[in-house]
């Protein structure tokens, strides 16, 4: 009875996503009142753990579960409680539930831990709100820009007079914020979002590091023309170098591991079935572990359209939309999850995230590490985001032996 | 003094680009007030050149000179008097005038041809107001079809309306059509809205046939994901197949001489950024002078689509929307206007039209021929569009020429 309990993370991620501003749908906002439902359940949850819980200045759900002495240093557990629109009940959830249980767990069991425990329950991760993500764990790193508080969601409403609607004092945001070192380290489990772990028959699997990412915009002009009057040998059709550009960003994405590339949007100007295309734009995203294979395969991408705008009298207009940085996680934590995976059993597999999560900003101020679970067919960010119960199972016992056996710095 | 004269085409051709309906701008739109203002003008010069003058009962204005007999059949010459949105002023227009001004030579020389002409400023053509093409030749070839009065332009008023409006009688439409045989041949001049001949150093050309064409819309169905968690191995992005689509479609139309194939429109689905596409939309417009030809390109576009889908597990869903069969102009036609040219010691270079025309509708009633004058660019259907005084003179003397030696029948 005192081991962690699948059954529960499973019914609590299910009453979590009955706190929705959709109905029949899982909504939920930053600082909706919604959110406010899910946080007293979480709270209760935590409670029930044995832990003292509080709202940080931001809006994070913050439980402590102190240490065999006091005032020790924590290591800080967790994940987000908010939620893309029309979304999964996993994404998120699972790591501040499974969380939850392991402390459950030691609670149940009496068991004091040389360092305190913290599970964090971050407000805002997704962005969906007001356009700007990580704004919850951005706050307890300390990284929050406060500009963000003039940020307007849909309704006109800037984050300043949500955080006031929802009682927090925007004045005090600072307070959320931990000093770096202070923390022993940063580690969430998440579901994957992704097909790796499920094609090759695992689990679970350790991060090695949340993907960098590049974003471009691309544009080819050439010429309209009458897509009856102008032969092929005269034409100087941006789509048409649009086209060998999709497939050469393709080519690179897959010619080396971890990377990948896409072309998410294209469009055709002016867009008509009988005209030929004088202008073609289409965006890139490129994500990779390491800065230098994103920067390289980003460098590689341009050459070609170039090298396709000079070929075909193509002018090539390039807008660099965003780059982020890769967010190694740590060895010495890689080293204790796939300790910890090995102990239970099962294959330790490495793999790097393609998505964002907070520890993009935890690692500001300590070294971070992640843990992913296994789901169906990859599919998150959808209701039918879904993860086997015993994949849940394992990710918790993975968790609890790792907090148990859990040596801060590695020594 | 008697020759036909250049610059009197030109200047009328920048007179009748004054009767627009959009200020600083060229629209002249089927049964408008600036179509009636514009009737008028040419009504004029059509009478000034000797000729009686009618407005049929679509609205097509109808001048004909009359051979040295009486009740001698006729060569119809003409074009057409509408023009696009924001149109250049040569298309369909420099067609009637030149064919006035050859008429206006005649009649000042005292001459009569054992044949009558006629010259038609057909009324609509181009299908801006109601979106049927055509409407103004094919009421004169007797295949106008009466469900087109039902048709409704943007402000909601029907075909059958805006006839009324302008004074005809929409149950007298019949009244236009001529039976078939009746005439001895369909001639139109025409700038060649394309950039062959100015490629080629050549101010005119002899058209071989009218373009057939066939549209179609093309799917790809893949799966969605995220574009940072779904390694390249495991996608299903159906741009990507799209793109690998329109690279062979541009390869297909370049493997043959006189084939164009384009994609105008691409559209990826849900067109994120950060979303690799499930789901790619685009069309394929496809032209050749040979119905065979273009026959084979779609199936071979289609072999490609179908092969790209298995290849990379998309499903292909595929909609015809249109098919055009070509329409071939008369050899016997084609030979009278190369003589002409040679006898004006120019080169008789022969081309496909890739675009529509009147003579599409009217080889229901009579064999047609058509002759291209290079214009600036390829450009038309634009203000930009132009033409070169000396290629204006040199279609007008060509035409000339072809009136006056014409022999029904190639007899």
């Amino acid at each position: 009875m005192s081991a962690p309990c699948a059954a529960r993370i499973l019914r609590h991620c299910d009453a979590l996503a009955a706190c929705s501003e959709a109905p029949g749908a899982l909504t939920r906002t930053f600082l909706s009142a919604e959110q406010r439902a899910a946080n007293a359940r979480v709270s209760a949850w935590m409670q029930e753990a044995g832990m003292q819980v509080r709202l940080d200045a931001i809006g994070n759900l913050v439980a402590r579960y102190e240490a065999d002495a006091p005032a020790r240093p924590a290591l800080i557990l967790g994940s987000h409680l908010d939620t893309v629109r029309d979304a999964g009940r996993y994404d998120g959830m699972l790591g501040v539930l499974t969380a939850i249980e392991c402390v459950r767990s030691l609670h149940a069991r009496g068991r004091r831990l040389p360092f305190a425990l913290e599970v964090v329950g971050f407000g805002d991760e997704e962005g969906v709100r007001f356009g700007a993500t990580l704004l919850g764990s951005r706050a307890l790193a300390g990284t929050f820009e406060r500009a963000c508080l003039e940020l307007r969601d849909a309704a006109g409403t800037t984050l300043r007079e949500a955080l006031l609607a929802f009682g927090l004092d925007p004045q005090r945001i600072g307070e959320a914020a931990r000093a770096p070192g202070t923390a022993l380290a940063y580690v969430e489990l998440h579901i994957e979002q992704g097909p790796v772990l499920e094609a090759e028959g695992l689990q679970l699997g350790v991060v090695t590091a949340i993907n960098g990412f590049s974003r471009l915009a691309l544009t080819f002009a050439g010429r309209a023309g009458h897509a009856g009057t102008v032969p092929m040998a005269l034409r100087r059709d941006a789509l048409a170098g649009a086209a060998q550009c999709v497939s050469a960003i393709e080519r690179i994405g897959r010619a080396t591991p971890e990377l990948v590339a896409t072309v998410g949007r294209i469009e055709a100007l002016p867009g008509a079935i009988n005209v030929i295309p004088g202008e073609a734009r289409f965006t890139l995203d490129v994500r990779a572990p390491s800065d230098a294979v994103r920067e390289r395969a980003v460098a590689e991408a341009l050459a070609e359209a170039r090298a396709i705008g000079q070929q075909r009298g193509l002018e090539l207009r390039l807008e660099r939309l965003q780059d982020q940085a890769a967010a190694r996680c740590a060895p010495w934590l890689i080293a204790q999850l796939e300790d910890a995976l090995r102990a239970e059993g099962l294959t330790a597999r490495a793999l790097a995230s393609g998505a964002g999560h907070d520890g993009m900003a935890m690692r500001a101020i300590a070294d971070i590490g992640m843990l992913f679970v296994r789901c169906k067919g990859g599919v998150s960010h959808h209701p039918d985001e879904s993860i086997a119960a015993e994949d849940c199972a394992a990710g918790a016992r993975v968790l609890m032996r790792f907090i148990e056996s859990f040596r801060p710095g590695g020594g």
